[in-house]
Formats: structure tokens, sequence, C-alpha cells
């Protein structure tokens, strides 16, 4: 991955692997993928928006549903590696929100590709409403700074 | 979904909704519906092939890890519903095998739509191997009966 | 487990084991125990009070948080079988309820016994509550009817 | 918790609280605490003994299936909370190993406590074997280190 010693760095997410997320193959669990991605985007809102799901749903009334997720497996992983989630913006419309996450070991083997993508809702009504602009900016503002990159 | 009064049913899984799959959002957690998933293609293998991923590993050394994963989501879940995921086979190739997976809430309102795909392998060495002929006959009588059915 | 053939059966949850719920060790994961005990008495005030916590917190807005839980664990699931769980009242409270969960395989082979106890609270005050009469009736007639009972 | 100011800090786990953890009461869901707290003892023989249960169980053959598991819940968590929990060993038998766990919110607030129990094995015959000397030494310091100190 060739960029400017620069370059901004991209939002990455680590985490231990653990016992619990294997399952008989030996491997991490197919179904924990979702999982992990889900907290790095999540780490994701923390970092760059200074808030969380919890938050903007509970203090704020703002859900985000997902609409759609895929995973591309690349490799497997196991307890032996560290996990680190590297998050881009992929898409950004009115209401909708779309990351690519790409899932390292040890930060260099790539174990898989994703993409998830989100709608802005009010928790009411669960209309669709505008992406905030204090968030729209920051998310703006992320993505620029970043495009380009080999996620 | 029209289809003649003698069509073969397509198999479907269902399960009660718990607590525990819920969210501060009061609707099921995104990463559960992969878990759904994967559990109702489970359901088939034992009820269509006579052998779930369990003893195919342990007793067979056959793996059959994902190579990809797609989910929309439609309508949310809560523990009122009880979900039935129909499963049709979308794809058979020499290794790889993939999955439609429908689900709806108490039989008739859709809540999502996934694509699973798997790869068949040697869990020693971890190369793909051919679907055994055992296999791909039942898989492919079932892709059949169910031609052209809407998901 | 001797009784007369004429006595109440106990409420029982069986559920299938599933791949995802192995670990390397190839049974099932320790933590899953504790998901099967919860879904189970989950089950249980379904069958025996005809609501399940999802309704009694969002209709009714009543909570049950869990104050206590153990398990002991006494021979390993594999998803070659099928679980059962017997749902016995142990304990009735003002406010507090308990449960003992018995788990079994294929209805025979002793895998887990657990208790669980939990507060009837109102949810806006978290303050306890008395457990409502309307259910309080039908848990005394449950522990009556199974009292004696082997778990 | 008073202590002389150079004494030993027992081992603790750090995690965040993710949405995903949540249910409907807008709280940690009571299943999550169990996997906390067996992330928090694995962490710990990372960090004391040098190994994890994968390392162990995949490259040495030794298991150690959990006997016994209890948790009393104390406050609940939420993604405000950042979770610290503390290990202690609390018993150490022939084969069996014991641990306390003390789940904090922000270091501070008391969430749960915990009791866990496994038992070491041959993964092939499950027989108990002895605590392998090497990692019976580390144990023994480590517990002595932090004999006394309130969980």
């Amino acid at each position: 991955m060739l960029k400017p010693t620069d370059a901004p760095v991209p939002f990455s997410y680590r985490r231990e692997i653990f016992w619990g997320d294997t399952d008989t193959a030996l491997i991490v669990y197919t179904g924990r993928f979702l999982d992990y991605s889900l907290e790095a985007i999540e780490a994701w809102f923390r970092a760059t928006l200074g808030i969380d799901w919890y938050a903007m749903n509970v203090d704020l009334g703002i859900g985000t549903p997902y609409v759609h997720v895929d995973i591309d497996f690349v490799s497997p992983l196991t307890p032996r590696d560290v996990l680190e989630v590297r998050v881009h913006v992929a898409s950004i419309g009115r209401s909708s929100l779309g990351f690519t996450v790409t899932g390292y070991a040890n930060g260099e083997r790539l174990s898989f590709r994703g993409t998830m993508v989100s709608a802005f809702v009010n928790i009411k009504t669960m209309a669709k409403i505008p992406i905030p602009d204090e968030y729209r900016k920051k998310i703006v503002a992320y993505r620029d700074a970043h495009a380009g990159e080999v996620a």
C-alpha cells in the first residue's frame, strides 16, 4: 500500500481474537466477521464524529439501521492474529452512508473486505432524515482526506 | 408467491426471536441476521443432504468455508415475530455452492434477502475439492425442483 | 427420572445446536450455555405466562434484569445433539424470581445445570416492583404442579 | 481499594462496549457478561502464562473446559462505559483453576462479580491432567503477589 509518508492514516480498529470467536474448523466463525465489521464502524463513529450509535439513538433520537452488508473472505483468522480493520467512507447520500472495511491480520495479511450501508432515520417515525450537517462535514472531510487510498 | 398447489415446497427454517437478539433500537441487531442465515443453510444441509457442517468436518475432513456473504435488509424483526428463512440453491460450481436466503416474519412480511457462497475444501490442505457426487446429486435435484420459484 | 405417568410434564425448551455454537475444542463454547439457559427461560415465559420479556418491557414498562446466574457443566454438547432444557421455578420472592434449568442432550444425557435469578423492576425508575398478581398466580401454579420433581 | 502504592497491580482487561452488546432494555444483555468474563481470563492467560487457550489446545493438546461459572450482577453497563475486568486467582487444585473476575465501569463503578472454574484436560482422552509445572509456578506467583487484595 504505497502512499506518501505524510498522508493521513485511515482510521483502523484493532482487536484481539478470542477462543469464543472460533469454530470447529479452528478458525474464526463466519458470523463473527459481521460483528467485527460493525464494531470497527462504530469505533470510527466515536473517533471521527465524537458520538456512537447508542448516544445517537438514546440522546438524539437518530437511528442508523443497515440496509446492505456484504463481505468477501480472503484468508481465515485465528486467536494467533490481532485483527486490524481499516475503515473508509465509500458513499455519502442524503440519508445514506456507506463504508468499506478491510480486515488485516497483524496489519499485513488481508483477511476480508466488506461494504456496509446504513440510513439515518428518525427513530420515532423510522422515516429517513438527512445526515445532520455537523456529522456530514466531518464525514466528508474524512472521506476527502483518504480519497484515492487503496483500502 | 403464486405457484401450483402441487409444487414442491422449498426448505424453510423457522426459529423464534429472543430478547438477546435485540439491541437498543428495540429490533434485532444487524449482526444476528448473518447468524440466522447460516443457521438456515445448515438446517438445509441436515434436511437435504443428511449431514451437517460439524459431521462433514469431523467425520469426513471436508470443510465449507464461506467466500462471500451479502444481505439486503427490508424490514426489521422483533421477538414478536417468528422468523422463517427460505433457502434456495443459487449456484453450483465444481467446488463452490451458493444459496439465496429470504427471511420472512410470520411467513408473510419480507425481512431480508441474502446470498451466501461457500467452497468445499479438504480441511487438512485447505485445497478446494469437487463437491462430492453424493451431495451434488441431491443439491442439483433440490435446485431443479425449485427452479423458477420466487424466493 | 421416575414419575407417575399422569404427572404434569415440566416445560422444556428444545433447540438444535449449530456449527457457529462450537469452538476449537469441537464442542459448544462455554459462553453459549448462558444464552441457551436464557432462551429456555424466555420460552417458558411465553408458554406459561403468555408474554415474553420484549412485550413486558415495551408494552408494560416492566423489566426483569438478572441479579445472579450460575451454571455447572456436566458433559459437553456438539451439533450432533439436540438440546432440551427443562425449566423449574426455584424461588418466588416479592420481586425476585428464580429458576433452575437443566440441559439434556437428546433428552437423556445431563449436560448442565444452572440457576438464574431475576428481579421485576419498573423500567422508568429501575425500582423493584412486586411480581404482578396475574403472573404470580401462574408462576405459583407452575411451581406447585412440578414440586418434588427431579430436575 | 486501599493498597500500598508499590503493590503489584492485578491484571485487568479493558474493552469498549458496543451497540451490538445491548438489548431492548438499553443496557448490555445478560448473556454478554459471561463472554466478557471469559475474554478477561483468556487475556490473563496471554499476559501471565504467555499462551492462550487456542495455542494450548492446538499446539499442546491441552484443554481447559469450564466446570462452573457464576456471576452476580451489581449495576448495568452501556456503550457509554469502558469495561475493566480485574482478574484474581481464586483456587489452584491439581487440575482445577479458579478465578474471580470483577467488572468495573470506567474503573470505578462495580458492575459484576463472577467466579469461573476450569479443569486442565488432555484433549485426546478428555482425562484431567495436572496443571503443567511451568504454568503452575506462574499462577502461584500471580496469586501470591495479589493475595489479600480486595477484588
